[in-house]
Parts: C-alpha cells; sequence; structure tokens
C-alpha cells in the first residue's frame, strides 16, 4: 500500500469563513487554503480554530470535498475528526483516510470530564478498529483546557504499544512545556510525532526532535513562522522567535479566532471574514480599531493578502 | 395553537441500552420509556445520563421517532437538543416540537470554554430564531462540571426577556443550592420552573416553589422519588427524602451511568443492559458484586423489573 510522508513543518488550524447567515463559504475557504499551502503551511482544517465542533458532520465532508475537487493535496491534510459520538469520529476519519489525508487530527470524546485512561482508550481503539486501514495515521489531540478531556502520558504509552502504526503523534496545546518535553523524551524517539500547539514553543520544540507546530496564527502570519521553522539551526533563530510571540500576543489581547478574522477583513477589504458562529462573537468596531492600530505598531503584514480578497 | 400542559414532576434522563457493538437498542429503550411512565415519570430522553452526546444526531432522531410511533405520548417528553453545532440543535429541536414533546432540555454549545454571555444568548437566539415555532418551550441545561459552560443568572434574565414563551425554565444540575435557591426566587415567580438535578434537593426545591426534578436515579428508583414528589407536605417528607439519599449514594459510589446499567442488568437478569459507550466504562465484575451487596443493603428494590426482561 502507497503511503504518503510523514507529516512535518507547520500547519494551521484553517479559519472557517462563514456568510452573514452562518453557513460555510467554501470558495472562501478553498482561497484561503490555497494562500497557506502557497506559504508552505499544512492543513490542519477542522481544528478549535476552525470552530470545527461548531460544523456539522455533513458541513464539515462537504467542506473537505471542496477542497479535494478544487485539486488541493490531500497529503498535506490533516483535518480534526475527533467527535463525542464515536460513528461520528469514524465516519470523518474513513472519508480523511479514502481522500489520501496525510493524518488526522483527534480529539477525545469531550462531553464526559474526569473519564479514565480505559475508557479513552476503548474510544481511540474502537474508531482505529473501525476504520480498519492501514494509512490511518492519528496525532492525538491534547488541549485540555478547552475539551476539558486531558491526554495523559500513561495513555499515550497504552496507545503506541496496540497502535505502533496508527498512532503517529500529537498536537500538544496545553501550553504546559514540561508536557511537551516530558513527550518529546519518552515517545518522539519512538517516531510519535509531537507539535507544539502553538509558535510560542517551536523553536523549543524543534531544539528538542520535535515535528513542529500546528498553530491559529499559521492562518495570519505564515510566512513568519514558516522561516523560523526552515532557519531554527541559524544564529537570528531567538530573535525570529520573540518577534514571532509579540506578534501572536497582538491577536491573543482579544479571543483569537474573532481577532484573526478580523485581521483577514481588515488586510483583504473581504468585511464578510469577521463572522463567526456563536456561541463566539465578533470584534465590535472599537475592538477592530484596537487591533488594526496594535498590528500596525508590531510591523504585522500579511503577505499577498490580494489572493484572498 | 393547542398548547400542552407544562410540564412538572419528576423526570428521568433516559438510559440509552446498547448492544455489545454499541448500536442502540430501540425495544429496550422503548421497553424501558413504557416502565417509567407507568411510574408516573416524564421522559428526558437524551440527556447526560442517556449518553446523549455519544450518539449521533440521526441516532438521535430514530430513537425519538421509535418512541413515538410506538405510541408513547410526546406531551411527557423533554428531549435533550443542545450540541456543540447550531444546525445540529436547530434539526433536534424542530423534531421535538413537531412531534409535539412537551418541552426540550437544552445545553449550550459546549466545546468553547470561557464564553461570553453575549455569545451563549446569540446561541440560544439562534435555535430559537429558527425553529420559529410558538409551541417550543426551552428548559436551559445548567450542568457546568461536566459541560465546563454554566448558564449564569444574567444569561437567564436576558433570555426571559428576549424570549418570555420560549424559555420555559431550567434543570440545575450544578449541584450549588445557593444557585438553585436564587433562581427559584428571581425567575420561578416569573413561571420558569426550576428542576432540580436530582434528588438529593427534590424537596428542598418543592419547599422553595420549584416544579420537580431530573434526576438520573429515576431511571432505576422511580416510585419512591414519585412518591416524595406526590406526598412532600406530609410529616414524613424528610425522612422520604433521607432514603432517597441513601439509595442514591449506593449508585453514586461508582460512575453512576455504568452503575444504573449494572442495577438494571442486575435486576432484570437482562445482561445485555451492562453495555456503555466509550470513553464511559462498564462496571467489571468486582464492582458489580459491590454494587448488588450495597443495593441489598439499603434495601433497593425496581418495581416490576419483569417488564423490562
Amino acid at each position: 500500500m502507497p503511503t504518503t510522508p510523514r507529516l512535518k513543518g507547520i500547519f494551521s488550524p484553517v479559519l472557517t469563513p462563514f456568510n452573514a447567515d452562518y453557513s460555510p463559504d467554501p470558495d472562501r475557504f478553498i482561497r484561503h487554503c490555497k494562500w497557506l499551502l502557497d506559504q508552505d503551511v499544512g492543513l490542519a482544517v477542522f481544528g478549535t480554530n476552525s470552530e470545527a465542533n461548531s460544523l456539522t458532520v455533513n458541513e464539515k465532508r462537504g467542506l473537505l470535498d471542496a477542497l479535494l475537487e478544487a485539486g488541493l493535496p490531500a497529503a498535506r491534510m490533516m483535518p480534526g475528526t475527533g467527535a463525542c459520538a464515536l460513528p461520528d469520529a469514524i465516519e470523518l476519519t474513513k472519508q480523511a483516510v479514502k481522500a489520501g489525508c496525510g493524518g488526522v487530527l483527534m480529539l477525545p470524546p469531550f462531553y464526559y470530564k474526569g473519564v479514565s485512561d480505559e475508557g479513552l482508550f476503548r474510544a481511540y481503539a474502537a474508531v482505529i478498529d473501525a476504520v480498519a486501514d492501514e494509512r490511518l495515521r492519528i496525532y492525538l489531540y491534547h488541549i485540555p483546557q478547552v475539551s476539558g478531556v486531558p491526554i495523559p502520558l500513561t495513555l499515550i504509552e497504552r496507545l503506541l504499544k496496540a497502535y505502533p502504526k496508527a498512532i503517529a503523534g500529537i498536537k500538544d496545546s496545553s501550553g504546559d512545556w514540561k508536557n511537551t518535553s516530558a513527550m518529546l523524551e519518552r515517545f518522539q524517539p519512538q517516531g510519535f510525532d509531537v507539535f507544539a500547539g502553538s509558535e510560542n514553543f517551536l523553536l523549543a520544540n524543534l531544539r528538542g526532535g520535535g515535528a513542529g507546530c500546528i498553530t491559529a496564527t499559521g492562518n495570519v502570519n505564515p510566512s513568519a513562522i514558516v522561516q523560523l521553522y526552515k532557519t531554527w539551526q541559524q544564529a537570528d533563530a531567538d530573535a525570529q522567535q520573540k518577534k514571532l510571540d509579540e506578534q501572536r500576543a497582538a491577536f491573543a489581547q482579544f479571543p483569537m479566532i474573532p481577532a484573526m478574522k478580523a485581521a483577514i477583513a481588515l488586510k483583504t477589504g473581504r468585511k464578510d471574514w469577521v463572522h463567526v458562529r456563536p456561541p463566539l462573537v465578533d470584534l465590535d468596531a472599537e475592538q477592530q480599531q484596537t487591533l488594526a492600530a496594535t498590528l500596525d505598531r508590531v510591523g504585522f503584514v500579511m503577505p499577498n493578502a490580494g489572493a484572498l480578497a
């Protein structure tokens, strides 16, 4: 069976553009994905910053189909396929694997809290067994401050033992460097690829042997983040990291998803980029002005923003 | 337009029976619902204890249709229709309203945490506006320790002002009596029906003017709970409450859902009742024995269990 190369580098949880009536806009979605690929950013579509859990299964299937029909390369995609209901996770994962996606990013079922390793093991095992395809590569998604369901090291160890091929790596969005570091030490040497959950930890993660990062701000600041990935062994790496941190902070002064969407609207003139689905709320006019001023102050430029307009 | 009487009394988040392959079993589901109705317990199908978020939208639609086709009265049903994705919540709520359900129990979208009142208001408003049916009665579902998304008093106030007909009440599963008490004082006098989230607070809630309770253990201990609801002004009410608390504690020594399912399997001889969907885990043999012994000690009897066998 043919296998694609393992996923490495910078990925973005691709923002999902909505119309004013909250329906997704496949046209802007495709153009945003092409723009990201042009800058060497891979497509972690349907992540937290994609408002993926605000989309139905059918909406996600439709958007993935739209990308494939537009000719975008599945090998550069890592769609989020985790769901509270196992049959939903199985359906989305099957679609991704059949399409040839390089991997899938999989949240644990996230409604019940305080669940056991045994329960989470059974959940991942049920998906892997039902998909039953050697091409399946799962990247676990550890984002406890949002999902409420952490993925402990003990669970990773057990999953890797049972499914060494299917369990390909993790996105660690905990913001807890001690946790990322422990995974780099214990699991990266086995070929379990550790992606940092934001560019704040990109340099540290690469120095520790990690695979890259999957980061929200890849949506708006792709080239500078990719630059650090490509040149992290150069003398100016720490200075690059510092600059990336400043630029990220400009967005993080507001809720990130509406802030990034507002920035794209601002830089492209496409005002419909501001829409988010409830329970998120778009930035108000004053917040948009503050954001614009801050972005100017940190010297933020969206490269080739015209391609998105 | 005809309206059904407002929902009052004891409701149970109906356990969803699964087969060994994790598929739902409509036959046992229907019989369990009939058994509950026979004991004056209303049907809050698709609640937390129903593993509702472990079911797909289509599975929930199919199970509700199965109940309706079996002739069970929609007016006694309060299906859970909340979802992370608004179109899912809208679809399920429309189905429930068209079927004539007495109400719906609606979680807020629960993936994102720390969301604003404004965002949650927009989420509920989007469902109410899309359903656009005067028969819609929403019971808000406050269970922050599981959903991670509380429903603050300020949000209730705003929703009641904007949608005084559609916003019918709340299930308060916080376990925080101060919160329930505040809602009884501020909102119950406006006809906003406050249901306690477990029978532990049943007597206190009735004394405070509340509407009843929606409780997990209604699945296994319905008649004793209904008895207190019907006789709460009698002299033995506190003694009844104490006995109910003891019986609940017997289940709460283990995760409640697997424990209740194990108890039904035990009392009916239908061993397939033990199945739960991951991430939940069924009780092991030793836990089942401990449970059985505890149930005997507290004098727990499932009335007419033969109807479920």
